[in-house]
């Protein structure tokens, strides 16, 4: 850890993850310090630096990209704006972390990834399952053979309640907005490509999705290369708490990746055994976030590629793609036919 | 349990599972008695009949269905005898409990239904997690409401190993011999009819089955009347162990069904947690098959509709087929394309 | 199983185990047949044998024990006739399963042991523990060295209610006839003896037991010979169910033995994972009492010791009695000063 | 948080939890900020302070006592210089937080006390558990009276690997070392003082043990007033994992206080379902530790009493000296035996 200089780091979007983001670059990142949070609304970023405990707060993102002090930057605005803010920090010589997604659609992300590419600069994408040390695990003794050939691959995602419809119609719709963190999960947990989809879908929890064509539940099955099976989940309602699992049934055996208690005390009364179990993203994926930050900044000191690329984004958002073509026309696609840049 | 006359059973077939139904019967079954063991290796009926402790082994059908003592059966005899002996057992005037499917075809099943319909007699179809406990317990608590709207089914069938290409070759393939299980399971836990299937199969655990158009793999999601959706993974081999669970995630709560431990005694080693699990159906479903006869036997004597009946039989199989032309057809079948009789 | 000819088994007494003796004997017993149910109260002794579907009821022991079609005889009558049946049984050239514990005094056990000892007849005791195949596998785990050298033992035995007054009168108090069950098995499992017990009582239940000098509540330390320690914790109330564990901590790893959900059905709700537990020994030791009875069938047909031999029933009984004694005079009590025959 | 002036923290002792005080410090305590880390070895100090990215590296106490910035100290030196130190802070002016014990005898202990007690400072004894999670959550369901009033009680403290000679020789031994944490647990969660002890200890892990007349087994029984009952087993050694559980039976259920899983992955394999399991206190106690600097920052804050209190700290030393005192005589101790101050 010591003997490096420290790197300077900006957040760009004060929202939740935003917030969590300067926190995370203030408190929990090796060989890093927060200079920035810039927000549109100034008090946004000020809230997040007083919790983070370091850093200034601006409106003007150009101050913090001009900051020869900043090494890097975290993009965390809304996503209409992640390929925009990307471009200007790459244009400042800066390193970038971009919550996913990169754009909705794949003109937009390929226009992007294009503009950014040539930059030599580290460009990571925020998907969060990478760094999450169950998933990375499971990774891990898929990729080392304890399961064999992986058969059927089964994900889990739901969230513990559906979000606002403000929200929910500036978000791309499900498989943009949620399914997408499954489906790149599946490329990465398999190893293989996808090359078919057939997404089921439904609007079951919030009736007016029905008018914007887009669903709050669906069953989307991807047909890997070679074989392989899977399916991914996906709800944006689970009263029960947040849901995000894995099931992988390969040649030699299983795995499973779950996170249902959140502390370790069981209730044993008459008829019933009990516990409690995670309730929302940020508690199930904290230390995934501070891992993906800590990850990002040793690829800068390193030069070793991040990992989750901007190509990764540009695959899962195929995938998306695909599903919903899939929903839409009640038939299975090849991702053949979605454009591939 | 006293006051009734004992109801004499017959069990044709001494297979596997003919050969349980007939120690179920001699052992576990309240107000019945076996009397008889019917199969054509004589040899098989007689090592049945020892095991059970009661009744006379025979190679002959008819010496059975003409002895005015029994009053139901139990057809276990090869898949595709089980039409031609339930329509002989009906004209004889016996209950009959048959083992799924009833044929392999739609409109063999049809017809074998027919030929018994009129007969008042009681037809019920072996669908053994229908008697399980905890498959019946989880119908109960989604029948009570305990989770609100169901909004996905997840079932999962999987075998420990395969069965030889003699056995998969008469079978039916994988949807009408394995996955029917599911199928009906999946109406019955879900109280709603099933009207689009979307199968994808692959062979990945034998080559062999590529020959005869068969898979060893599926995934087959279920789109139910009024939007609810499901998906059923079936694989002929997990080498962990018998693996046949299922979740429900409803509007208010989620289900899980699994039963993966076979003793209760966990063994904590450095870095390694471990227990045993299940292993085979037989062992699973132990109390299930005892459950079913019993079922059996109180629907004869008080003249109640059986559990699972050869409408259930049917309907099983209707999705069944329809998901053998998805896959064969890589698109999503509706029900309504699949003749109803 | 065939080719020897079938035992005769009678049951002394009908009440709830000696009518699951008799349902185990009629049904459940490979090679053995009910002939005998025997209980000085008729209508108790017709219904075990209506309910086990085979034998005859009597109130008469003598009938029984002069059958000569009676190869074997299971005491399951009330505790203070035990040795007199025993004996008596013995006389008669019967093999003898004899339900813990043979009486509630040493000088009395050991005088039924001698009286039987030299008959060359089987006699076992029912330790029900010690035929349960977790307890069973347990202990092959640790004779077989999975968890090296054991060091801390610790078992749980808490009924789910308190037995009423009446039965507490005659039972001969918590320690002989509760915690004797883990008394055996720690013995068993250890495979090593006890040499001093410190036993620490309380009534916390029911008040009228201090009225009689019993506890309901015990924590009984054992010291084993060579070092190893154990704690015995039994209560005569757990509401939230039968409870039965086992822990065995050891220098290369640590078994538990549990057994808490009855079916395998989980809940999710709003803050809370449930499921149910198992309530009641009739249902947790199902499998023991079959394969106690079987393996003591077994023993007579090969002429092999039984699992638990009467002299296992009195050094129980010791340990009991230093415990109670332990509890009475608030010091540890060394084995040897409890005679030892 | 914000609107209160930054407390200044100085830790001394930059052992191994004195490093993880002063990190917790630097980056997890909320208005709080580390000043200076103390330790007579320079160089711990200078890691220290490095790895917590704040404050500044010395080896004299007294320029940290003398520092008016230091508004409280957090005791993490040996445990022979506790008191001493304690006694310097309070002179100072300065909060302390305190690591167990604070000294090895009584007398020293309310010596220490004596002390320090008519400052009016916040003194606040380092018993981790009543800062962890899952035990809070129990101390607070017992309160409430989820289990109705409590029975028996069970605690757990084991270490993965017996620490050396050196240690140990300095430790105080097993019942003021190791089980003085379980002891203190004991009182809090039962809101009930213990009044006699018994305890059975054992040389099983480590020979070298015996002739310093120290153990690295231990089962002590602990008798209530009223008349509930616990056992605390403690072990130098756990080959499978770091095990600290609790187990409380009561009138109306039973709760469980465990924390076995480290990942949620679980792997299943022919015959075999397993998962890892946390290893070590560090890891198992991470937020407990953050938990229980930010509780002290915020009675400093408030004037608000501790929730573990020097006074805690004496009488959970008390119950360790009956139990040393037991285990040398073989016999019950009251704690009456054993002066109170």
């Amino acid at each position: 850890m010591s003997g490096h200089p420290t790197l300077g780091l900006a957040v760009i979007g004060a929202g939740r993850i935003g917030a969590l983001h300067a926190l995370n670059a203030a408190r929990h990142t090796p060989n890093a310090r927060l200079l920035w949070v810039a927000d549109i609304d100034q008090v946004a970023a000020e809230r997040a630096v007083a919790a983070a405990g370091d850093g200034k707060a601006t409106t003007l993102i150009d101050e913090v990209l001009h900051d020869p002090g900043v090494t890097a930057v975290v993009v965390a605005s809304p996503t209409d704006t992640h390929s925009a803010v990307m471009i200007a920090a790459a244009a400042a010589g800066k390193h970038i972390l971009c919550e996913k997604p990169i754009a909705l659609t794949l003109d937009a992300t390929r226009a992007a990834i294009d503009a950014v590419s040539s930059s030599g600069l580290c460009i990571q994408i925020g998907f969060n399952r990478r760094f999450d040390p169950p998933f990375a695990q499971a990774r891990e003794a898929i990729a080392r053979g304890d399961i064999g050939r992986p058969w059927i691959l089964k994900l889990v995602g739901r969230d513990p309640r559906i979000a606002p419809m403000t929200y929910l119609r500036a978000s791309g719709g499900l498989f943009k907005d949620q399914a997408i963190h499954e489906f790149d999960c599946a490329r990465w947990l398999m190893g293989i490509e996808v090359d078919t989809v057939y997404a089921a879908g439904s609007v079951l929890v919030e009736p007016a999705l029905a008018e914007i064509g887009d669903v709050d539940t669906a069953l989307t099955t991807l047909h890997f290369a070679g074989g392989a099976l899977g399916v991914v989940d996906n709800c944006r309602q689970a009263v029960y708490g947040y849901d995000v699992r894995a099931e992988i049934h390969g040649s030699e055996g299983k795995l499973l990746v779950g996170y249902e208690g959140r502390t370790a005390v069981t209730l044993l009364q008459p008829n019933r055994v009990s516990h409690d179990h995670t309730d929302w993203f940020l508690e199930r994926f904290t230390y995934a976030y501070r891992a993906e930050l800590a990850a990002f900044v040793q690829c800068i000191i390193t030069g070793a590629p991040p990992r989750a690329t901007a190509e990764d984004g540009y695959q899962a958002l195929r995938i998306a793609v695909a599903a919903g073509l899939s929903y839409k026309e009640h038939r299975p696609v090849r991702l053949e036919e979605v454009r591939n840049g």
